[in-house]
């Protein structure tokens, strides 16, 4: 049913920006007084309200009392949420300046979710999963990326992504799921890296095609996980099998860029090792370049060089990489307004990298800018001006979801 | 009348933790199914909940179900949230890589906040200053610091320390006020930094002695503000009145650490700037070094060294800087796990930096750690474990609080 929905203080339609590259806040396209006609879950019209209610004069109207600034719904482009157990012991060795061997020698890192999430049910993992996806659609994320990667064995990254198959049933919010079985060597598995690779495409990836669980395929390019050349053999034969690709690159040492970028991947994610010889790289590249500065607010590093990938021309996106490790906190607005402030990415580009640029990253164009013919995902902050929602760094909350 | 909560899963009571200097986690006092009895918000006695229980067969008992961990309410020793008016302009402005001066030239600055504050009438002052109080409270603030400074001028200055008396008597929070009237030489002044003081001094100074709305005096030593010199002179003749002394030290510029131990001042807050000699100096003395990571991560500048502060002596307090300019955030226990992470301060070194050590900022010593005599000022995590509570990184909030 057609409905009309306003007045909005101010829409941000973000549309009219350029994919690539810097961008300037002068170029935002703001509607003061602005509606959306929507239908079926799409927008047919973003214009002036009243403009919009004489030439709809029969259509329902959901009226909005009190200013709101609406903007499209955030596309959250890297995400590890589907787990079981807790890493807080992982946290407290690390704020004690244990080293990333010696946190792992006392069973923790990525193996320790691996166990605990091995040792879940399906019923469990989908439950745990649905409590953070409504956290995140209640801070504005309306489409989540989510990967697999804490199986690692063929039973258990399934297990991993049906139970995204069937949360994507019970909540509002769009999934979409990754396959990570590449996160690393599993420390039960007899072999090396281009076994466990070999095991991976030969035993997961058909059953994967086969129930469509997923077309996306990702790898964690790094001296604890995969080289560049076992990585690129696998990722040149799930492109074969007609996979997207994407790859963990340069997080604490470089590499992955050049083979995300080589094995034309939709996205290389993390980046924080990156010099400016994988800053032009990526810049002339249609990879698109994920910084997650959650990782970086997780393990007290730097950050990816943001401001560096926009000036080269990158197409940047902004994720949260909320994972039970590296990234507990998952607040995707506050690490964005807090990687703002470090890098100088002004509003224009941080809300670009947080939509319509992150739903490139997921080959998504269907959303992301309000405009007629795109998905009505969209949210509103109970304010008069956009510029708070950046400076209120996460704690203005939207009020309103579609 | 005499009442046992609990059981809490565990309570951390901080006991047994130096006042100064590093600390280790197998220090934390760790009660497992604790109890706390406590009369008149005053606590007679923390221990293993079932001995409480059968020591007081007739007192009445507060059960708690489910996990939780007890811990000291958070005290948060240096905020600026008595303004009106918001500085979003300014962080839209910074983003955009704009200087400080550039700034300030577009109106913006800590002159905007001044200029809307004084148009605030004092009720307005108080309902704004209420509402951040209540956020603070939630996310498990129980005291308070809290500064003028966006008066510049007696009565604005005497406004906004009234709005807070009036503010603290309808909240359960425990509020502590701080005149910041040399925060800078206001733009309407017709003299320099020595008049300004001067002019505080004998019109300002007696008043708040006088209605008893303040014991401490915060000055601004930066080069945007006053000097080294200026502060000395104003805060030896503060003291003499008998105010509490503290300061805004080294943020950008070094100079203001000295002068807050020459001035036996109780704390020296900021810190970004200082250098191994002045954490040198502050280790050797009774000022506390209060660090404020929601500057940095306002600004994008770096944190300050609480790490070296640590390992020199120093006795470290946390804080939020809450303020409509540099610090808009808030989230102090955000903040103070981002700080961890980046610092390596290991958990019971955060947790005493944001209660005892915090509280000896405030000259309060009846408060931060849970043992008989002190403040029932109290706060429960739903978890079964304290390590969740940083490695939520603030978005695990208290529940309960006393």
């Amino acid at each position: 049913m057609k409905k009309l929905i306003g007045p909005f203080t101010q829409i941000l339609t973000l549309a009219g920006l350029g994919l690539k590259g810097a961008l300037s806040d002068d170029d935002l396209q703001i509607i003061s007084q602005g509606g959306v006609l929507v239908e079926n879950g799409l927008i047919l019209a973003v214009d002036d309200f009243e403009a919009l209610r004489k030439a709809n004069p029969s259509t329902t109207i959901e009226e909005i009392t009190g200013d709101h600034v609406l903007l499209p719904g955030f596309v959250d482009c890297h995400t590890h949420i589907c787990f079981a157990g807790s890493r807080a012991k992982d946290y407290a060795m690390r704020i004690q300046g244990k080293t990333y061997l010696e946190i792992a020698k006392a069973g923790g890192g990525i193996w320790d979710s691996v166990t605990q999430t091995r040792a879940a049910d399906e019923d469990l993992l989908e439950r745990l999963l649905l409590q953070r996806i409504e956290r995140h659609l209640a801070e504005g994320v309306t489409t989540i990326e989510i990967k697999s990667g804490y199986g690692l064995e063929t039973a258990s990254e399934l297990k991993q992504l049906r139970a995204i198959a069937k949360a994507s049933t019970q909540t509002k919010a769009s999934l979409v799921s990754t396959c990570l079985a590449a996160h690393m060597v599993p420390k039960d598995f007899s072999g090396g890296q281009s076994e466990y690779l070999n095991y991976v495409f030969h035993d997961l990836l058909p059953v994967i095609k086969n129930e469509n669980l997923s077309n996306r395929v990702d790898i964690f390019i790094e001296e604890s996980a995969f080289d560049a050349k076992n990585a690129l053999t696998y990722l040149n034969r799930a492109k074969q099998m007609d996979f997207d690709i994407t790859v963990h690159a340069d997080q604490f040492t470089t590499g992955g860029s050049a083979v995300a970028v080589k094995s034309g991947a939709v996205s290389a994610d993390h980046l924080e090792a990156s010099r400016d010889v994988e800053i032009k790289l990526l810049a002339n590249s249609d990879t698109v370049a994920v910084v997650l500065p959650g990782a970086s607010l997780g393990l007290g590093m730097q950050y990816a060089p943001a401001r560096k990938l926009l000036d080269a021309g990158a197409c940047l996106a902004i994720a949260s990489d909320w994972n039970p490790g590296s990234a507990p906190m998952g607040d995707l607005l506050m690490q964005a307004a807090v990687i703002s402030t470090a890098e100088k990415l002004n509003t224009a580009e941080v809300f670009a990298s947080l939509t319509f640029r992150a739903a490139k990253a997921l080959r998504l164009n269907d959303r992301g800018i309000l405009a007629p013919g795109m998905r009505a995902d969209m949210q509103a902050y109970p304010t008069n001006d956009y510029k708070e929602i950046l400076y209120h760094q996460g704690k203005l909350k939207p009020l309103i979801i579609y």
